[in-house]
């Protein structure tokens, strides 16, 4: 389950209120397409802007709609009484993982950091996926840090975020050599993928893979068959999207996307969050032009 | 209510619940000794932990500890839906105003950020303090954004952060220069509050008032009334506390403080959020030896 594409969908919006039916069709859809695993309420499924009632739905709708793919749930929260409780939710709907980031408002302590990870494990009999993100969370981890948290009993895997270009083979060789051997190593920022999975990464958590499943899975089978210039190639082709992920973040942008392409009704985010503007839309509609892709 | 000492009592807890008994004390406590107004939920606290029923617990006994004088209260969340709720609650508990920060999960940009005040502006009848604290949300605003909030209908008055060393002076009034004249200038960070205070701003957002109310005071007097040597000496005097809020962050250092002068029970604070390991708290008792401060 930590291997391979794991799929990260978008929760897709009504205004305000999370779309299920459309939920349930984008989840299904990169089952159907071959996910490994699939990430629901991650960054790009909005679960920071949740209630604890839509995230309980969100899994539930997911899980069913998985069809016996492995769903990892986000329980991520600034306070760890909180993440206890989304852990407890994720069990009963039936999710197979926990994805935890270490969501802040006050700057968390290395300490403080190890702590909510360990309480975590301990609570719950979920294996759980940390989750480094510091764009969004404040926090960032030291490669001590992280080896110290892979070693608690229930840690599976780590999400990192995209190194800087140029060093995706020295970063990934570096950190996993700190690893425990049995903890995955996976990389986010898709536009790296190809690239990390080739240096040794295990999976490849993606928000395209929410939208584009079957090009993703494509990718992601090159490269870890050792294929490398058919990766290689596959991420090219796709670097009209990759240049918009990096300009607006990936989730502005795959909202735009996921519409344009129908395959979602709407590209709407929880307010304060805004869709991209009508240029931001327009140079998605021209990223899809030229790439050629199709949903 | 937008002048002179706002003091922004911490949220005292037994293990992981809120202790109101200690809230109403501690909030009585800088009420009687002359606060201006009470800075409820903010950073120090710990709204951003806190459970919409403990919010509106906190609020209702701050409003009747605080005995007449005015209750600002914080209602910063990710998302507007769950600040409008906590905006009406604050009305409903009898706050006199509103403290909102643009919590951030995803990046917001300039728009969304001046949408979050717009639409809370509108939607509320009370009076709103713009609380612009970077380390803690994720946003930095520029002067021009302040600017613009501040010309909504119900912007009153805007919380800074401390400005860089030596250019409090400058900070200060090229900001207060692009501010309609009737929207006052807030300054935190304990430790620049006389000069800020001495340079034009009108009122000083306190942490160190939650423990310490009356120095709070006789600093603001001093500062207000132009006795630029008095203000800069009362000041001087807490600098041993002072340079324990920068070192350790001021949430921290102000709940073991509080604790050592017997003000509150516990420096407890929700975990993941740890309070200071023995060296720190070694640190505070030493401070409070230097700068000879009572309770």
């Amino acid at each position: 389950m930590f291997n391979g594409l794991s799929a990260f969908p978008l929760t897709p919006m009504d205004g305000e209120s999370v779309d299920l039916n459309a939920l349930g069709r984008v989840v299904n859809r990169a089952a159907e397409a071959g996910a490994d695993s699939l990430g629901v309420l991650g960054s790009t499924g909005n679960y920071a802007y949740l209630s604890r009632d839509e995230r309980r739905a969100v899994l539930e709708t997911a899980v069913e709609a998985a069809d016996g793919v492995p769903v990892l749930a986000g329980v991520g929260a600034v306070r760890t009484r909180d993440v206890l409780v989304f852990a407890g939710d994720a069990r009963s709907a039936g999710a197979s993982a926990l994805l935890l980031a270490p969501v802040s408002y006050q700057k968390l302590s290395e300490e403080e950091v190890f702590g909510l990870f360990g309480t975590v494990a301990a609570e719950s009999d979920l294996p759980i996926v940390v989750y480094d993100n510091p764009g969004t969370t404040g926090f960032t981890f030291s490669d001590d840090l992280h080896a110290r948290i892979a070693s608690i009993p229930g840690i599976a895997s780590i999400k990192i975020p995209p190194p800087v270009p140029g060093e995706v083979a020295t970063r990934v060789s570096k950190l996993k050599a700190g690893l425990p051997a049995e903890t995955t190593l996976g990389i986010s920022g898709d536009w790296v993928a190809a690239e990390a999975l080739l240096a040794g990464c295990n999976v490849w958590y993606s928000v395209i893979a929410g939208v584009l499943p079957r090009q993703a899975r494509a990718l992601v089978d090159h490269a870890l068959a050792g294929r490398s210039d058919l990766a290689l190639s596959a991420s090219a082709e796709l670097e009209p999207i990759w240049s918009l992920f990096r300009t607006y973040g990936s989730l502005r942008v795959t909202a735009a996307l996921a519409e344009d392409l129908g395959v979602v009704p709407s590209s709407a985010l929880p307010l304060p969050l805004r869709g991209l503007d009508s240029e931001g839309r327009e140079k998605v509609a021209e990223a899809i032009r030229q790439s050629g892709v199709e949903a």
